[in-house]
């Protein structure tokens, strides 16, 4: 069984590297708070007597040597980087549920047949140099790594350079080759398991997401002296897609998402009607070809609505990534995992895009969630339980014992 | 008869002051170049003869004396600043139009019983200095001297500062008491005249405006992990309202005007839902009972909406303008004019407020509208024809002429 206090005060001492006022975390990815948390985690994995590597796009690597230490690892880890205004739980526990593994098992003096390997992914939350998920991806192939390392960030610093300047721009080459499966504790993000009183989600997949940006253009006009009949009026356009999306999304229940999150009117004056609306659309589904269908009634939807409002529009997808289901001996073994310990549990979908999704594509991957206060997270205001992180902690325990054998 | 080139000289010489790239017009209030269209203004005032008074906010009277000098005068003018993207006829053609008249009448020796007066009002488009109609709303005492000159720009340097900087903050002391009648030409600044054919517009009132500011206020929450039905989603409600505002004003025919100009969300990211949105709403009609009865309608559909979306909001009302009915006797005088001149001409309400608005409340006053090109304003390629624009300045110099006796 993992330790609950110490695995609490692993986070609460973590969360202290960019506190804020309100009580969250600013730690943006290659800051210098970055690299304090990489060093702390680097000394606590060293202390229980792990090997560490630093690839070239700054993933850490932690490594408890196995009985058999030729045989492919078994990996668990997440992220130490925050939203700007980002919780102390998204991400770091992942990162810290890893390490209270590695403790757990020093402290039984456990040996696993495979190796045991704790990562913490560069720059998941994208927030200082897009994308997410960069570490994750670049290692995974699914992102170019020189490409990643020459992205720049608005005071125009390369990736590279800000990787360089914290001292984690590592020389170890890693491959993904040699992992038996990967596994994510995570906080759920969403409002679910508190919903349905469950302690642990064991995540079966999660959805595929199409983005998209949208301007629409009509005519700017003087909002007294033009009458309604004569309007090219973009953001009533805007309104209209908005509510698509809405209905497009309920229409494809319990798995549909979309959200319009970005509205920008231009010219943006009280008395001029909006000549012009740029705007973005979140399409999330389970089912492939069920998200390409919303995404095509979607355009359905703009297309008639521009020719309603005499609107001429623009659409250009800006993400898409395909729905991914987790190998089932992941999720079995999640599973199992929870009912052994008596964990309250559900199989759940993960809405969001995790580093064990891009993990996905290259070995067997899975996921844990605990439930977060009232669903609430990328907020300083982010909270969740003690007793559930532990629990979801001894699930990530147990899963990985049956993956690396004893 | 008014002299059409000469007044497009003038107009085409006055809109190299601040001339944009794409044919348009930069002067706003209290800069230098207002100062440079003021001193023109003066300049050509004086060499036909006029006394010129400047008033505490910047409004400058060019008077030319009748044979009765003590009789009231019969005043016209506009304004010469300019929207920060602004056309070349917007105000300047009724400053303009006025000085052609009185070029007109000094050409053939014509001497009128009642003074003339041609006025250049300060600030009426509110860009630099809010609010609108600065000058002839202190003129009129429906906004407050001191208020006005203590407004600050965006640098917080105040209006009063600036004033006294372009040398413009006069001590004539001009008072609306010996005023008979107010007449200002303006560009209609919408597409009804050019819609059906004619040349003059004899505007007979103005719509009534109700502003708001509206701010919905739901719940920020990840886009991915949030169920559709536990979402507190802000845009949804101000997508509702956006549609609510034009079914409203297109219920309300032909007088009804209802635009959302502006629409702020937050956090305004890709895979956020927005937790917040702050929106305007412009509502306008002619009757004054029936735009309150608009309001309410308004103020009925945020409550439901946010209701049904468990949205909290706050909604203020920013601007509140009754409805102007112009006195007879302008009216009369101007479609007389056109009526004299052939000139093709219709009743027309004003959707835009004017400084003849303000003036209509401590005297009579009328306008008199002329086409501009697809109805544009507010923007650099606002575009009027030469003829057009003499004959609504004929029609000026008619109606003015009937008013001060000869
Ligand atoms: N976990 C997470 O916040 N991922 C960001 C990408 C997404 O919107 O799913
Ligand atoms: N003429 C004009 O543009 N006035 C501004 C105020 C309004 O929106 O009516």
């Amino acid at each position: 069984r993992t330790d609950r206090e110490r695995l609490w005060q692993a986070l609460m001492e973590m969360a202290k590297l960019g506190a804020t006022p309100k009580g969250g975390v600013n730690r943006q990815a290659f800051t210098d708070l970055d690299r304090q948390s990489r060093d702390l985690f680097i000394d606590w994995c060293r202390a229980e007597g792990c090997t560490i590597r630093i690839d070239a796009i700054g993933n850490i690597f932690a490594r408890r040597e196995g009985q058999e230490p030729d045989s492919p690892s078994v990996m668990t880890g997440s992220h130490l980087d925050s939203q700007p205004t980002g919780g102390k739980f998204d991400g770091v526990y992942g990162v810290l549920a890893g390490l209270e593994v590695i403790r757990t098992l020093n402290q039984h003096d456990i040996r696993t047949r495979a190796p045991i390997e704790v990562v913490a992914w560069s720059n998941e939350e994208g927030c200082r140099f897009a994308p997410c998920m960069m570490g994750s991806g670049a290692f995974t192939g699914q992102l170019g790594l020189e490409d990643m390392l020459a992205r720049t960030n608005e005071e125009n610093i390369s990736a590279g350079e800000a990787l360089e300047a914290i001292g984690y721009r590592g020389t170890d080459r890693v491959t993904p080759d040699h992992i038996k499966a990967f596994l994510e504790c995570h906080i759920e993000q969403g409002p679910i398991l508190e919903d349905t009183g469950n302690t642990v989600g064991v995540v079966v997949g999660a959805l595929g997401q199409k983005w998209f940006d949208l301007t629409l253009t009509g005519l700017e006009a003087h909002a007294g002296p033009t009458p309604m009949s004569l309007r090219r009026d973009a953001m009533l356009g805007a309104a209209e897609v908005t509510q698509a999306v809405n209905r497009i999304a309920n229409a494809y229940q319990p798995h549909g998402r979309g959200t319009v999150g970005v509205v920008n009117l231009h010219p943006g004056s009280r008395n001029v009607i909006p000549g012009q609306v740029k705007m973005t659309i979140d399409l999330r589904h389970f089912d492939s070809e069920t998200l390409t269908l919303m995404a095509e009634e979607l355009h359905q939807v703009i297309k008639e609505t521009s020719q309603h409002h005499e609107l001429e529009f623009e659409l250009t997808p800006s993400a898409d990534f395909s729905p991914e289901h987790f190998a089932d001996s992941c999720v079995s073994s999640v599973r199992r995992a929870a009912e052994t310990l008596g964990c309250s549990h559900m199989d759940i979908v993960s809405g969001a895009g995790h580093d064990a999704i891009f993990m996905g594509r290259v070995t067997q991957a899975g996921m844990i969630f605990v439930p977060c206060e009232n669903g609430i997270s990328h907020n300083e205001i982010e909270n969740a339980e003690a007793s559930d992180l532990n629990d979801g902690c001894n699930v990530l325990l147990h899963a990985m014992l049956e993956q690396a054998g004893l």
